[in-house]
């Protein structure tokens, strides 16, 4: 057959990958846990129905679809003709294809939630760390299958998540190592915004313009603030609110100058106190601040609004999330409100190398290479070996007898710190040498010393 | 929209499930580290051409493809008609779908050593456990989707692998607590037999019959072996063959009596004796025997054969595998023998919980619950949660303030031992109750000495 190849937009993780990419996930996974948070998983395949209309029409063409294994059996060919006929006319298709691999963890949790709503204890904290596949053009950053990492709050509408939640990011960056600015803002604020230019329907305009602020610059934004109808009044006044800086008590109130008269904007700028009057972060490396830009593009959220970037590197969000008011109406449980939030794995590795941040013992494989000297040599050495093992220290025996410098060259190109011999003279005597490749330095030990007490450096 | 579901074959796992499965992964993957083994993922999907054809017909069919997206675009629509129609035809096709989910962890592996051959250090002793997707009719036990648990050594003939394997299942079964029964033979044992009743060709047929003894019974695999054309004098052998009984050294006794005077069975039996003079197992609660009744279906291995039943329970084989010659002469790299073994982490679990094996600590979510008894008071209670947290203890603030029978009540169904108490009084004084609710038993401390020092029981 032809040069196997990967799909694009999808990766191979090698062992030195893997154990960066594990190191960050466990992280994350024991901060959650110390903040109350218990896992969930949901299966990649979910039924067509339940993903579909929930990502926009954009999103509904980036969903991956599965085709039904009922293709197979020819008896099945002709409704599945019927379908693939209406997939062409943009139809919905049941004989085809009616599962898909999932979109994101949000609208699984969702799925997950109305089903067993009547058997969870509210709050609900679940947090859940898996693969989610979009078609997306492949590019720099940007695959076709990649982890999401989100902890949600479900069925309370406390403040107190908020405040959780953005020690949360604290604590587990803080364990990361990544210095982060979090970046808070409330959607009442924005949508207080809106009602003060003119009237609540402007609101998703204006939080799609001041979405890209970032990124086209304040110049682009008030071009597009006017082909979407807002008037010079009200840009000059968006532009103010956009321009708002200083201390978050500074900024509080100029804000209050713009929308404090409005209920919404008197709600969102209470809420936002509230978060900011508890205790301090736990590190320095960590920054809050509110920032009146931040926007998030999705239409769900309705009060606080979290961002994160790194400090110190050039590179997007990290992490994200917000407060919605309905879980889980798309599916008819009404009522469930909750708030999340989301930590962007890939970007936090790339974070990580950048500032090469990543401690040195995650890369920390086999410890110890037995050479393989002979028959009897290396029974010896496998029972040293075994017992090694025993108290937890990572072992190899070669797996053939070789020259020494083959054995070394293994040794060195896995990167194994010490190497054992037993060669005739060390079996005949009951001992061991030890040698650490790097200092070069080398023991002589019994073998009983050895097995029983001797440490890897 | 309708009540939302599952897809068939598929299953959400709730924290209770995860941590129970966490722990058997997490065991395992420790034991695969102490033995030497690094870590592999490879994509969800694979492109069809690296799938097709690799698992027989049936298999093939049992691939979950994925519906190419250009479907939804127009342009594209023409040229995937084209292919459909010879979907229905049963021919390949490219425009319809050209990605599959991932049917094993064995052939995307050897994707990957045929892809990456050029830089991989010799022998490439590699693990992974990742989900895989059958398309097969689900029942009870067999799932759609289910995680499959890997270690393989590839580049190397030596023997020492096979005794690595045997011990590393020893370890993880020991440290599961699961008591197992492992049972090995070896391929060149059932071609000598094969030879012996008349020739090599009828090694898959002898193969096949006896693969099914367990199940049918000796009367239906002897009819079977008749059916496939064996005379009664070679029905005669093999059954003598079946009914080798005794110690492993009887046994191999009786065994070449039958094929002690061919060349690939004395080749097998030195295997097998080369492996049983290694030392003994780790654990008393595990057993190592010959059964040269095992065949393992898989047509692709070519020395010893594995396989794992858990003592005390019925149920399957929990783990198996060998060792195979070629692993990526499929995709043009030829020479590359190896050795594997899979753990069926879905029947460990079904173990487990039978025979009642999880330890309690698996279980342990959050260790603290903290009453909300108002805004002051639950302000000091967040302080000193994050004081707790900060020791590794894992805490929650109940959400809102509540009455005390709601708490009690939440810590209760979230099975949270301990719970905090600071009221009025108690914010006045400095001081805090805490309370464990399984013994009654209650503490007054410091607010200081609980924050500094307090363990859970």
């Amino acid at each position: 057959m032809s040069k196997p190849s990967l799909p694009q937009g999808t990766r191979d993780f090698n062992a030195s990958v893997v154990r960066k990419r594990q190191f960050i996930f466990s992280t994350i996974q024991q901060v959650f846990q110390l903040y109350g948070f218990e896992p969930l998983e949901t299966p990649a395949m979910e039924n067509l129905d339940t993903l579909m209309g929930k990502y926009g029409e954009e999103g509904d063409k980036l969903i991956f679809k599965i085709l039904n294994n009922g293709l197979d059996r020819p008896e099945k060919h002709a409704k599945a003709k019927e379908d693939f006929d209406k997939i062409l006319q943009g139809k919905n298709v049941k004989d085809l294809t009616e599962r898909a691999l999932r979109y994101d963890l949000t609208i699984p949790f969702a799925r997950y939630v109305a089903m067993n709503h009547g058997q969870l204890t509210f709050p609900y904290k679940r947090y859940q760390m898996q693969p989610v596949w979009r078609a997306d053009r492949p590019q720099r950053g940007r695959y076709r299958e990649f982890y999401q990492c989100d902890a949600d709050v479900v069925g309370s509408k406390s403040l107190l998540n908020e405040v959780e939640l953005v020690q949360l990011y604290a604590t587990a960056f803080s364990k990361l190592g990544v210095p982060v600015d979090i970046r808070i803002n409330n959607r009442k604020i924005l949508a207080a915004l809106a009602e003060v230019c003119g009237g609540a329907d402007k609101l998703t305009d204006i939080t799609i313009a001041i979405d890209k602020l970032d990124k086209i610059g304040i110049d682009k934004v008030k071009e597009e603030l006017a082909q979407r109808g807002l008037d010079a009044a009200q840009i000059t006044l968006i532009e103010k609110y956009l321009f708002i800086t200083g201390t978050d008590a500074e900024k509080i109130d100029q804000l209050k100058n713009i929308i404090g008269e409005n209920e919404l904007g008197k709600n969102g700028i209470e809420e936002l106190e509230y978060i900011l009057s508890f205790a301090a972060l736990p590190t320095k490396n960590c920054q809050l601040q509110t920032d009146f830009t931040l926007a998030r593009g999705l239409n769900y959220y309705t009060g606080t609004i979290f961002e994160v970037k790194a400090i110190g590197v050039q590179m997007g969000s990290i992490g994200g999330g917000g407060r919605y008011d309905d879980l889980t109406g798309l599916f008819d449980v009404p009522n469930i409100p909750g708030v999340g939030i989301s930590f962007g794995v890939d970007r936090i590795f790339d974070v990580m190398e950048e500032l090469q941040l990543f401690p040195e013992a995650v890369q920390q494989g086999t410890q110890v290479l037995f050479f393989n000297l002979g028959d009897a040599e290396s029974k010896a050495a496998f029972g040293l070996m075994q017992q090694l093992r025993s108290r937890g220290i990572s072992a190899m025996l070669y797996h053939e007898q070789a020259k020494f410098d083959k054995q070394f060259k293994f040794a060195d190109k896995k990167g194994i710190a010490n190497v054992v011999v037993i060669g005739s003279n060390e079996l005949e005597q009951g001992i061991c040498k030890v040698k650490h490749l790097a200092s070069g330095n080398e023991q002589v030990l019994t073998q009983q010393d050895f097995a029983a007490q001797w440490q890897p450096a």
